[in-house]
């Protein structure tokens, strides 16, 4: 069992780490609990800027949506293992997590509906599909659907939680609430504590040696590995939003997709996952959209996107969307956008390596952890 | 010949148009020339925010540059009018414009060069090409060129006068410093003056009628529709940064492409045109980039498309390119980004039409600019 040091009252005595983990979201965290599977004798920890996982991550916010559908030929092998993952069908030894506790969210396979204007290969009428939410879709206007039995949906942020406690009861270390840095030999650690009046300053700072060091710290990744240690890498990100939807579900709700809008159902009503069109740019303050001059908490971009599908989801044009006056009242995080796309790890220099999850994250984030994993393994003693 | 009221010395007294332009940029100015020689007993009033053309609009800093290598089938009789009408072949009667004036920048056939790392269709070795600056590309990383000999740079912002003056000496007002909001009936002006202290102050406000109201204020077209009137469009904008390449070229250099960027010669220089990938959300303000924690002020966006095309272009990585310290030291404009990327009118309301040109005016604004004169002039008397 490894030291959790949760606050600045735990004393911290440094000592050289084969491995330091800096960002305990989904992918650093699945990354330590994969190092550790691999080699519970590993000095490793895993530390967070914030809590596990953090408040204003985007683990926290992730749509946890596993649908075939999303998944090309070339990703089918890393998608279909994280599955079994998700679902607690693979067996401990090969880094099973089991199942989310019980005040989680848990895995549902709920399968997934995506209604279309025109048929597909294999689409059905959508009046035939069951378990739909009243009075949400035009499906005169969207009489066509395409089903994937497989689909699931679940809770990253329990994943996640279950990732890390696996690598701390293996042994690994656990800081939260740190700011760290990458440096040439290591990492710089500033722990932070919060004052009576709510500030946060640095309570102590600690230059620690570390054999490896995986930056897992999501769209702070790539700026963390520029400013830190020059170097430049294209990777970007975006600030997506997740509006909620009161519109009646259940256990037993599809996962809906429409003219490129996902709903999840959540807590008895649908979180609405919009598309991330592109970059935004470096810069940018998530700012609330307005609509003929009235603020809302939405992002314009969003707004438009939800402008577009009212047509065919009539239930965007109603009360049901929760709107917000200002960008704090709809939840939203920062997404790392990997080029191309999808999940990945990289060489920064002989010591350090960036990890990116991403949008995608949900469909294979775990099978590429495992691969950085193993990787760095080979480059520890 | 029409009024000019330039500053508030100058009396306006408010009387009824037929047509109010609302920006005196390219398309804005090119709308009110095609305007007044079609029905040169029009009533029409063209104004701006600022001057002639705007000093902080897209028109003065539009690149200029017409070539067919970017023009689809379906634009061609645009893009060919369009032409004629840069080159100064077109009669005073079909709407020519003359050549640009004495202290302007002329229109130069100067042809175009697009450097490619492989043969395409009617492609040449590219070290058979003569005119381009020394040390400007790698030529053997791009070893084939394709060429436009119909390409040409010119002055947009001179087009743009010549067309407000055609409009002013047949008849048209020409209001400057003005700010404008479309109203129901007509158009709000308030005119603008600065103080001592070099505030600008609203000198004076006017409710005008207006039988047809044209907003062609560019990339602030869309918000004014929807603020002012209503009219929700989709229609978006963003900040393009055209940096100095200080690289020697004179008249007879081409305009030169690589990689996606483009290289115009201009005043014994380059003038490098960045691509403009994707829309900047909703609250962004232009931003100068850092690099490796050095700020300078080109955006980071545009400085990734440059470091990405290092490699072919290597002057680009030397101090030829004036990057500067803050944004404000790169010049910079708000470009609209119209739905479809080419400049297009459509109608607000049955008095108001909104007109934009963006990146693709250079080659079809002004034949897009005519068409809207045709169909506005339908519902003028």
């Amino acid at each position: 069992m490894g030291n959790v040091y949760a606050h600045v009252g735990q004393t911290f005595e440094p000592v050289p780490y084969d491995v330091v983990v800096l960002g305990a979201g989904r992918m650093g965290s699945l990354a330590a609990h994969f190092l550790m599977l691999e080699r519970p004798s590993l000095k490793l920890l895993l530390l967070d800027q914030g809590g596990l996982p953090n408040e204003e991550g985007a683990t926290i916010l992730a749509p946890g949506i596993w649908t075939a559908l999303d998944v090309p030929p070339g990703k089918r092998a890393q998608a279909d293992w994280t599955r079994r993952l998700l679902t607690g069908d693979l067996s401990p030894e090969d880094g099973g997590l089991g199942k989310a506790g019980q005040s989680d969210a848990p895995t549902l396979p709920r399968g997934m509906v995506e209604l279309l204007e025109n048929s597909v290969d294999g689409s059905v009428p959508s009046r035939e599909v069951s378990g739909l939410p009243a009075d949400l879709a035009d499906l005169a206007a969207l009489p066509f659907a395409r089903l994937d039995p497989l689909a699931l949906s679940y809770s990253a942020a329990s994943l996640t939680t279950r990732a890390a406690q696996s690598a701390v009861r293996t042994g690994a270390d656990l800081m939260l609430n740190v700011k760290a840095q990458p440096t040439q030999t290591g990492v710089k650690l500033s722990r932070l504590s919060v004052t009576n009046t709510h500030q946060v300053v640095v309570h102590e700072t600690h230059l620690l040696e570390a054999g490896q060091v995986i930056v897992a710290a999501g769209a702070e990744g790539p700026h963390l590995a520029e400013n830190a240690l020059g170097s430049v890498t294209h990777h970007a990100r975006a600030y997506r939003q997740l509006p909620r939807l009161n519109v009646d579900t259940s256990d037993t709700t599809p996962v809906l997709r429409a003219a490129n809008l996902t709903l999840r159902p959540y807590a008895g009503g649908l979180t609405l996952v919009p598309p991330v069109h592109h970059r935004d740019p470096h810069g940018y303050a998530p700012t609330g959209g307005r609509l003929s001059g009235v603020p809302v908490g939405l992002r314009r971009e969003t707004l438009e996107d939800v402008l577009r599908t009212m047509d065919v989801l009539p239930a965007l044009g109603t009360a049901a969307l929760e709107l917000g006056r200002s960008v704090s009242d709809v939840p939203g995080a920062w997404l790392s956008l990997p080029q191309g796309g999808w999940p990945l790890f990289e060489p920064l220099t002989e010591r350090h390596w960036l990890l990116l999850g991403g949008e995608k994250a949900d469909l294979v984030g775990p099978a590429v952890a495992r691969e950085l994993a193993k990787v760095v393994l080979e480059s520890v003693k």
